[in-house]
C-alpha cells in the first residue's frame, strides 16, 4: 500500500476482474446463501432474477481477493524498489454496501475503486483515514456493486 | 417469512450460531482474502489481531446462511400451518456495515434482528420495507458483527 502522504482524493485504483461461473455460484451459493435462484437454473429461471446469479456476497468476497491480490503485487512491486509499503489497519467497516444489478453466471465483474475522502485520524497520530468507493462493473459496463469503505493507512511521518 | 402487516417494530428474530473453526477459517480466506492473519496462525500471533481470525467477508456469509436456513424454517412451519409465507423481494443493499471486534477460532457466534423500521414502498404498492439491525454476538456477550439491511416485504393487502 502507498503511504498516506501519497495518496489523493481521485485516485483511481483497478483490482482486476472476475468471471463468475455457474460452478462457482453454485459452490458458494450451496454453502453460504442457498437461495434458489443461486443453487438451480431452472429455480432461477422462475425467479424475479430470470437466470441463475451469484450471490451478493460472493460478488463482495470475489471483490475482497483482487483487492488482496493488488495489494499484495504493489506491496511486492515496492519492496522490489527498495521501499518500504505502507501498513494497512483492520478495516472499521463499510457504509452503503449496494448491490444494483444481478451478476449473472457467464458474466465479468471489473473490480476498481476511488478514493474519495482523505484525513488524519484524530485519535492515531500514525494513521491517515483513506475512504474509497469501491465499485463492479460488468462486462456490459452496467455497474453492479459499489460500497463506500474507510481504511486506515499508515502514514510517512509516523 | 411473515407478511409485512404481521411484523411490528422492535421485532427480534434469532437465525442461530456458527463456530469458526480453524480449516474453516483458513479455508475461507484462501479463496477470498488470503491475508497472512486469516490464513496462519504464527503470521497471525505477530499481527495487531493476535490470533487466526475469520475474514469479516466469512463472518457476512456465515451470516447469510443462517438467515436462509432460519427463512426456510419459518415458510415451512408456515406451509405446515396452511398458511402461505409472504415472498420476500431481492435486497437493495446494506448500509453501516461493522466488523467490531475479531471473530478468533473457536468463537461462536450468535445471529439475530430487530426490526427498526417499517414503511409501505411509495413505487411498489404490492411491497411493504422492512429495515432491521442484524448483529453477531459472541460467546462472551460481545457484539462483533453489526449491519443495517432493508428488505422489500409482501404486503397481505397485494
Amino acid at each position: 500500500m502507498k503511504f498516506f502522504e501519497d495518496t489523493a482524493v481521485g485516485d483511481r485504483r483497478e483490482f482486476g476482474r472476475h468471471t463468475f461461473t455457474v460452478d462457482e455460484i453454485k459452490r458458494f451459493a450451496l454453502a453460504f446463501d442457498p437461495q434458489p435462484f443461486h443453487v438451480d437454473e431452472e429455480a432461477a429461471r422462475r425467479s424475479h432474477f430470470g437466470a441463475l446469479c451469484a450471490s451478493g456476497w460472493h460478488t463482495t468476497a470475489a471483490c475482497m481477493r483482487l483487492i488482496v491480490d493488488y495489494h499484495k503485487r504493489v506491496a511486492a512491486e515496492m519492496t522490489a524498489r527498495g521501499e518500504r509499503p505502507a501498513k494497512v489497519g483492520p478495516s472499521p467497516g463499510f457504509r452503503n454496501l449496494k448491490w444494483l444489478k444481478p451478476v449473472y453466471a457467464g458474466d465479468t465483474v471489473t473490480f476498481a475503486s476511488e478514493v474519495i475522502e482523505l484525513r488524519p485520524s484524530a485519535s492515531r497520530p500514525q494513521w491517515g483515514v483513506v475512504r474509497m468507493r469501491t465499485t463492479g462493473t460488468n462486462q456490459k459496463g452496467e455497474r453492479v456493486y459499489e460500497v463506500e469503505a474507510a481504511a486506515f493507512i499508515e502514514r510517512r511521518s509516523a
